[in-house]
């Protein structure tokens, strides 16, 4: 093996994964921490399942995209693909193993997906998704469903977001409106047609209706309800005096209203959520309430975290019937969108809080000292650079590290350290029992 | 679509992928978190590279073995692979990045690789690797290499063991040695040799040694050095009083003997470490100080904890020389080994330290206890499982929830709540102050 590097190897990343420098890192892991304290102040609980899988147990319910996208390949005899998302994966866990789960079962998963899609700005090929979802047993109350919003609300507080909607909505009402206007039949194409409603405008999402044969009643019936407005009370009021009859439309109105409710007693502030009939979270999946989150500084984003109630999760992989409630927060993206518009605050390129910066030849205690810090939970480093100060203290100053403790032997004769606060420029004497309490 | 389970579908994971049910990934996760925090303490900073590379970049350094097992396919125009390693990508990564980083840079990664090796207990294709280095900028002190040790006895320590042994030795030895000894030409077959002393004994190893063409007084003096005992100290004298002369062994014990000192400095106590003069650690790679660590108890596994000192992390990627020294857990096979004996306690199968039991029909008062309860830190659910008490008190019995609130129409009246301890089986009525408290 020769030692002479080969200049056509390329050092990049290949196109599509984010690659991260250190002080970009630490905000991206502050984000991942934050989300998973909040799944678990909820008590849901984590799940790993493998990156690689079966590709014909990945693609059981998979479309014409996915299967485009998958990333397959045989090793020996075995057809295998990486997991493009956290959900598939989730289902055959709980078809392998629902006789040892307790149900109903609420589960988080946080970790790297795989999409060949195009490489375009603000896509990517690896990413993260962020996931809860709780799994019932034959049923699942509708409370869950209000819950969720809940964890929603945490997170974006604690990720310092005051002004985000989460928009909530039933894909009953959906159904029973088609059918109550008779253009069930057209409702895929309908439904695609209203998705792009905010983009395209009105006039043309009309003109797409009538093209699909739609009478213009019922166009106009379509676009009233589309464009129920107001309060979450005011939009149920409104689709209530409709009077269109449908069993579905009447059932989806009432959890739609249960679960407002209920949101409110999980102390959402009506600031952060709201009612929006549009949304619709792709066609076969959902069957209940459904979820966008929006940052309402930063709308061009589009969702943020989504989701919704599904009758069964696992139908490819067995018979038992198990209704569940989920979503997912896309991290990479949401970083990488939050990160080019200079929301995150990147801070240093540590998590170093103090730099030891030995003044004499023996560094046996230093290297005590140093014990001692990260034992009480301090995280520290010692500095062996030698040379001039100036030097020695550039290193904690280019990585962010804030504070610097110089031991010389005036200070080991003495039983004390020097503590430099960089940030303030101060210099205090401190005992080791100050210095810990300063710096813990 | 049918919504007919595919009897054919397999929901197993894939042979030689670890999966695991709840009780048992928490205990995985406490591990994992473990690392983690004593990773931090040392000052080492979180980075996370793709798990799919370049196939040329992953393999310009490989040898055969490595080449038999990735996982390697195309997708579109491009030969990609996983990695297999978190060496490998960190050098392309500090190639690539290193005009941005600040050195020495000291970085911990936590992330899934991948070997498709023949399946077979204990032997996994997927699994965990916990790696720290520190990579230096032409030169790295040799104090970097006593601090390794730390960080390991840390992490044990933390783990709760006491009974472990880092075994320390330096490659220079072994060189300069058969040098001395005029026998460098046979440098690989011997060390092989040396490396099964343990498991076939040194019978088998003297007629190998002899077999290659070793002379016999070479044979004898190895083994002088091989069967060099007692302290660190003992053992570094027995290698001067051997008399060899060669300039690589006397650097090579110099080095050793600075960092068993420095070690000793760090608070590292002589009965979690030792000089092992038969530890090798691989042909190439490594070049000074190498590390490998075993349970005292259960010597069987092996090393659970090894690496060294490289001269040169990214040679075949830039000119720039960088140094560096780390190590690895391998934890999926870790926590493998530790739970088949036992040595394990799995606890619940939730992190829920709270269950809130509403006994009344509006449940209003129960969410916000349980917003409040999450603010202050501890995961909390409510019960949503209607029927009889036994059946609701059996959910948070079967996972291992520790306390249940009673909220009924008398504790809202009086605003206290009734607090049940389910290990110790005490019942106490509590305001929301003292239950905050009590849970915390």
């Amino acid at each position: 093996m020769s030692d002479e590097p080969d200049k056509n190897l390329t050092t990049s990343p290949l196109s599509g994964f984010m690659e991260l420098l250190p002080a970009e890192q630490l905000a991206f892991n502050r984000i991942y921490d934050t989300i998973r304290r909040s799944y678990e102040a909820f008590g849901f609980i984590p799940i790993d399942t493998p990156v690689l899988e079966r590709a014909e147990v990945l693609l059981a319910k998979a479309g014409g995209e996915t299967e485009k996208q998958i990333y397959r390949f045989r090793k020996g005899d075995t057809d295998l693909a990486m997991r493009f998302d956290l959900t598939v994966p989730l289902a055959r866990y709980v078809a392998e193993h629902c006789g040892q789960l307790v149900l109903p079962f609420r589960r988080y998963a946080m970790g790297k997906v795989y999409r060949g899609e195009r490489a375009q700005a603000g896509r990517f090929r690896e990413f993260y998704q962020c996931d809860i979802d709780v799994i019932g047993d034959g049923e699942l109350d509708l409370r869950f469903d209000a819950e969720i919003p809940s964890v929603i609300h945490m997170i974006f507080r604690q990720l310092g977001f005051e002004r985000f909607t989460i928009r909530i909505n039933n894909r009953k009402i959906f159904g029973g409106l088609f059918r109550g206007l008779g253009i069930e039949r057209q409702s895929v194409g309908i439904m695609q047609a209203v998705d792009r409603l905010e983009k395209v405008g009105p006039e043309a999402v009309r003109k797409e209706l009538a093209e699909m044969g739609l009478p213009e009643p019922a166009i106009g019936r379509l676009f009233d309800f589309v464009g129920l407005g107001g309060t979450c009370d005011e939009i149920i009021a409104g689709l209530r005096k409709m009077g269109i009859d449908d069993g579905g439309l009447a059932e989806g109105i009432s959890e739609l209203e249960t679960v407002v409710g209920a949101i409110r007693q999980f102390g959402v502030p009506d600031a952060n959520f709201a009612v929006d009939l549009t949304i619709a979270r792709g066609l076969d999946y959902y069957t209940g309430t459904v979820y966008e989150t929006r940052l309402d500084d930063y709308p061009e984003i589009g969702s943020v975290c989504s989701g919704g109630r599904y009758d069964d999760l696992a139908s490819h992989y067995t018979d038992r019937k198990l209704p569940g409630v989920g979503i997912s927060i896309g991290l990479t993206r949401l970083f990488d969108q939050l990160y080019r518009r200079g929301v995150l605050k990147t801070g240093g390129s540590t998590t170093t809080k103090a730099l030891i910066l030995p003044m004499t030849e023996d560094m046996g205690h230093c290297f005590r000292l140093a014990t001692r810090l990260r034992e009480a939970g301090i995280a520290t480093e010692v500095s062996f650079v030698s040379g001039k100060m100036k030097k020695r203290l550039g290193y904690a100053d280019r990585l962010g590290i804030p504070f610097v403790v110089f031991v010389g032997d005036d200070e080991i004769r003495k039983g004390t350290y020097t503590l430099k606060d960089f940030r303030e420029g101060d210099q205090e004497e401190l005992t080791e029992a100050e210095l810990i309490r300063k710096l813990v």
